[in-house]
């Protein structure tokens, strides 16, 4: 038997269900589900629960200016950079107990499954927490693995403020305050490679009856503001030809921008997730209407015809003046073929239905991309539900994927 | 000369313009427009000036449990109903001068005109002041007028909440605190007659080259909720087919409420004024959607056809459950003949261009229908804009309702 395969067998399914139940307490909320918003007391909780649950393993725990915690597990050649794996433990307000969680404790059970082999592989490995993946709190998201990778961003995130009023830098403050225990390191240190464990947050894996998914890209992702403009008036009293009505304005565009996901193949997203009316009275015809899209898709040419289509409709509408402006974009990336590859072999070890597929969803992984070999694995999730608290994924598969991560992470660290 | 047009004759024209300024500097915006909410310090400093003007000019001043003010002009029989002319002195957030407080400042101009006149009439006549028309601080709105008309609706009045939790009882201990030296009397005292001044807030007056109009009826509104309910996803990887997106089905609904306004006649308005997105985060696929529609027509049979078509839209639609509930009714109602007359008189003596033509918005006057006879006079309103801060009705027109509504008072206070 290979090491690999030896550390892939040596995950024990209810010593890993077992910690997901335990973080998942930590800002569960009563219907089930999560509110554990970066910083924020459920997240500092969970953090120190894994810190503990490391260091009983024999790991040494760090953490960086960015609140990244990295869970050290030794090696036989330890000045070789590590194999990192790992994920975030902050989720949307209404979230899932396994988006973000999941891959770090999956993480930690690939040093619980070295640690009860005894196995001493070449290069360390390390369990990592990627500070506020979300960005529900702080915007943007993945602010822990983005600074990793550029430390030059950091200071611009520091500034962030939530809805309260208080900022990122306020919150990384009180972290190390929390963490006097353990030490800090710098950002974005050399790593060998990094490899994350993730549900999938959408149906491919189900769809197509597979077990574990072999992620060879990230689609590519644009955000877009709409705004509309009329002139507010009486409900009751302006005749139709007098109206300009934003909403109205808003609604048409809406429709047209629904008309275009419907045109587009099965692989184009197109969601308005936020829309807002001003003055927003039930008696006032509406003077001005923002709206967000967020369109995906993994192929450049089809985001550029599609937004260029989007653009189009930014013309005077129903009397009002109708503007559009894209506030963040993503190119679509690849990882890297050698820990794709590591995945698949993974998989395949361990003998499990697997898809070669494209992640629809943006993860810390893409961030890691440009500062080393960058990989992921996926695990389905129930009817794609996330960002949900009815996220759910059997906990066969979560097993499953925590070995292919296993054999992977091993594989990967070398003897 | 008749003693109706002699009080007519004795509007002052700049009187009347200097009061309509002095009350718009209070809760006056920055950029023009007021925002003078009901029972806030605005507010009060508005009545407090009127009181004053009032008291220098010999009126009496009293209030009443809904803090409705009535600044009373004596007569040759006092002991004979008054008859009242008034309207609202509180606005929109962003609201303008003239909605509310030109009814009430032409009011005080028709006692300062009897002042000037010496003239004596055998009714007394009250300029009112209605607590909360507008009704965004605390639904609904025309709560002093409905008390008036119907004490028993003030327990359930003084229980309504604002943004902040203060209750419309709260404001008004602090109006009592705030006039120690104006009199309570009871509410629903009876009145000979009621007439009220108003902008026009449409464009019937300007399309036709009135200036004058007599206002007939007021139209029918209903006020709606609706909801869709679908179930939050990743905006990222929930494919078309998955999606139960409740802002793709409201927008659908939308755009059929706004077809049927489209096929609907000339005197049909609907506005969707209110929309709200949940979560409302650019990348969750929206779980709910609750929107407001404001539906108005002249006659009952219109509404009931039009309502029934609006009802047929809630529905499953686009994975989505949609449904809808009416939440305000408000019948058409006609104004009392001899008051109509009373006003067409004044138009016909004063020798304006006027019209009989119905009310959009609703007003005081639509409480005091089922009190005793009503009617109102209208001013054209430039653009028909109102809940608007560019509110605007040339000077002169002011003056003629004015005078329009000094002839109608003192005729119906007769001699």
């Amino acid at each position: 038997m290979t090491l690999p395969a030896e550390v892939a067998a040596a995950v024990d399914g209810r010593r890993l269900g077992a910690l997901i139940r335990d973080v998942s307490t930590l800002g569960g909320l009563p219907g089930g589900g999560l509110d554990r918003q970066t910083l924020t007391k459920p997240d500092l909780d969970a953090r120190r629960l894994m810190v503990d649950r490391c260091c009983s393993l024999g790991a040494q725990p760090w953490r960086d200016p960015a609140g990244n915690f990295f869970l050290r597990w030794p090696a036989t050649a330890s000045d070789e950079p590590p194999v990192a794996t790992g994920s975030h433990i902050d989720s949307q307000p209404g979230g899932g107990t396994l988006d973000g969680a999941y891959g770090v404790c999956a993480a930690i059970e690939v040093l619980a499954a070295l640690a009860s082999t005894g196995a001493r592989l070449r290069r360390p490995v390390e369990a990592v927490i990627w500070t506020n993946e979300e960005g529900c709190r702080f915007a943007p998201g993945t602010m822990g693995s983005s600074a990793f990778a550029d430390p030059s961003a950091l200071d611009e995130f520091l500034a962030a403020t939530d809805g309260s009023g208080a900022t990122f830098g306020e919150g990384l403050a009180q972290l190390d305050a929390a963490f006097p225990d353990v030490p800090l390191r710098p950002l974005g240190v050399p790593l060998h490679a990094f490899v994350e464990a993730h549900i999938e947050q959408g149906t491919t894996l189900e769809d197509t009856a597979n077990t574990i998914g072999i992620v060879e890209r990230i689609q590519g992702s644009r955000w877009f503001r709409f705004q509309t403009r009329g002139a507010a008036s009486h409900a009751g009293t302006t005749p139709r030809s007098r109206k300009r009505d934003a909403l109205a304005a808003a609604v048409e565009v809406a429709s047209a921008l629904y008309g275009l996901l419907t045109e587009g193949d099965d692989a184009l997203r197109l969601t308005i997730g936020r829309l807002e009316v001003v003055p927003g009275s039930v008696n006032v015809v509406p003077a001005a209407v923002t709206f967000t899209v967020d369109l995906r898709h993994p192929d450049t040419e089809v985001l550029d015809e599609v937004e260029a289509r989007l653009r189009a409709l930014a013309r005077p509408t129903a009397g009002c003046d109708v503007q559009v402006m894209r506030t963040m974009t993503m190119s679509p990336s690849l990882f890297h073929p050698a820990v794709v590859d590591a995945v698949a072999r993974g998989a395949r070890s361990v003998g499990l239905p697997s898809l070669r597929m494209a992640s629809g969803a943006f993860h810390d992984s893409l961030r890691l991309i440009r500062h080393c070999p960058t990989g992921m694995v996926f695990v389905p999730s129930r009817d794609g539900l996330s960002h949900n608290t009815a996220e759910y994924t059997d906990p066969d598969d979560l097993v499953a994927g925590a070995r292919v991560l296993a054999h992977a992470v091993a594989e990967l660290a070398g003897r």
